[in-house]
């Protein structure tokens, strides 16, 4: 591997250039990921490791980012413990049976990688054995966004069917994250021995909850999970979409990196404890905006990074398909370049 | 006006008991608005006083709650500026032409109060001269969250268009802002000019923005409308779901009340400094839970509210459909009861 940045910088290590890549910067807002969906869904593409590969790989080609990570959806693994799902375009993934009984739980079968989901780890295999010069982040679910998709059976705007199960039927609920938790970690073992150099755990939902419930319903599960993962021996990532008033619980986690959404600075992160490498936080609308804000509001966050130890660049939620890719290409460039002086 | 604890405990005063209502009481969770949705539309309800002074009272009758809030759209308003909107069922506001450009916002007309929404005071004025015993709550939208919903033209995930105007183009930005504060003002003072007893500024999405954005971009607009609601002489709440990073900007203002959702405790809240009343902060998935775990949370709310100064009970969302009426009534029942021991 040529470029050992991102790494370098998740395990706090000096590094010549800050790292960058964008979280979803494969997909829509590139033209050739555009064309391949018209012929193929994404489920189609996740099961052909070479296509999953090049649409991978494609934008550390185009963007020229420090890392690739790993195209597939959150829900991918479900089908594998019995929980058939399918993306709908416009909306999100819809699994037409939700999980909501004790019976439903007990019913999931084990996750077997190699069986449920062979075809993510040989993209893995082809891209880190041959392909990319970057490290590859393979990913996965946090427990409680797993959980919410399968309890509400598609994307919500409240999670109250998801709460009120984890409140009022806690035995199903803890049954439920034991069963995802062996799932999360026999994946991301899988998809570290294949070859994925990181890993990121997006719990993109979970700051839904207060820290109360996530003290009671979601911190003892991460714990195990993490501590699971410590033995991958590569960095680990939690990230989780409006999130900041879970940063006190966060920061507790043995983990190398906390991604921050714009909600959160890097100097609050720090004032309030966190000492693990930080990752962000563009607000991904400013990629929409004239350069000179985009340029602005990047050097304010470079500089703040700066100040605040170890971080690598990012945006503070995926990039949306209306990004033209040229911004993204030139952003890479001017956060490289920034480094340097 | 018999029972006044929702007031007096906004002006920071004693009351025997603790005063509760619920965000959205007045909808899809009651069997008599249900049944009346399937001839009418939210804009029909809306447009005739007496069903609309019906639908707002009945949950004051419904639920024993302590005020009624006016029923209507924060997009009621939107076509006496000149920008048609509909409701789409299950979706929200939609509006065919956004507004986008500085001759859109040039465009817009002044908002005459009893030219474009007569039907909203009229309403007012039958609930407040002739029925309701308890204060009535006039509404608003806040300046974000109007605009979003014009520069979106529906409800949006992650408001890139709004933010990248706001960003890109901060003369149409500000001058999309000056136009919402003078219909806002306009509106809320005829609000209560007819006889809402309190007003509540509903900037329901502005938590998507961070500090530094709220500062630049929203902070002064609202400054400019607090000022001018202090005239009203009526007890003015601010509520912005997800919005707790920004409290340390909310409690600057010269309001009476600040809403909190179920991410941000009064106890916290009473940390960061904030002196007015505390409004909130159940989380309404537990409306959906047995009642031993709704009493349990109530009663953990309860406690630090009575612990932490002024506060009125609510939620801190709006309430769900699925809730069954006959919860909030005996929610209501055990707060009302809860004071007094």
């Amino acid at each position: 591997m040529k470029n050992r940045t991102y790494l370098d910088a998740a395990l706090k290590k000096e590094t010549d250039t800050i790292p960058v890549w964008y979280m979803r910067q494969a997909g829509r807002s590139q033209p050739e990921y555009r064309k391949l969906k018209e012929k193929y869904s994404l489920e189609d593409i996740v099961h052909q490791p070479e296509l999953c590969a090049d649409v991978t790989a494609l934008p550390v080609e185009d963007y020229g980012v420090d890392a690739a990570i790993l195209f597939k959806d959150i829900t991918t693994p479900f089908p594998g413990i019995g929980v058939p799902v399918y993306i709908k375009d416009g909306v999100g993934p819809i699994i037409d049976e939700p999980i909501r009984s004790m019976q439903d739980v007990v019913n999931l079968r084990p996750f077997e990688p190699e069986e449920s989901t062979p075809f993510v780890y040989e993209t893995i295999r082809m891209l880190s054995q041959q392909r990319l010069e970057v490290p590859l982040i393979g990913f996965v679910g946090g427990p409680f966004t797993l959980a919410s998709y399968m309890i509400e059976g598609r994307p919500s705007k409240n999670y109250a069917k998801t709460k009120s199960l984890m409140i009022s039927q806690p035995d199903v609920w803890h049954l439920l994250m034991d069963h995802l938790a062996e799932m999360i970690i026999k994946d991301a073992h899988a998809q570290v021995l294949a070859g994925a150099s990181a890993l990121q755990i997006f719990d993109s939902w979970v700051g839904n909850l207060n820290v109360q419930q996530y003290q009671l319903f979601i911190k003892p599960v991460m714990q195990k999970i993490f501590s699971s993962l410590k033995a991958c021996q590569v960095p680990i990532t939690l990230f989780a979409f409006g999130g900041s008033h879970l940063i006190s619980e966060f920061k507790q986690f043995e983990i190398d990196v906390i991604g921050l959404d714009w909600r959160l600075s890097f100097s609050e992160a720090r004032a309030q404890g966190v000492k693990q490498t930080l990752q962000g936080n563009l607000d991904p609308a400013f990629l929409t905006c004239d350069w000179s804000e985009l340029k602005q509001e990047t050097t304010r966050i470079l500089t703040e990074g700066k100040e605040n130890g170890s971080f690598i660049f990012n945006l503070g939620h995926g990039v949306f398909p209306e990004v033209e890719p040229s911004t993204l290409r030139r952003l890479t460039d001017f956060v490289h370049n920034f480094s340097k002086n």
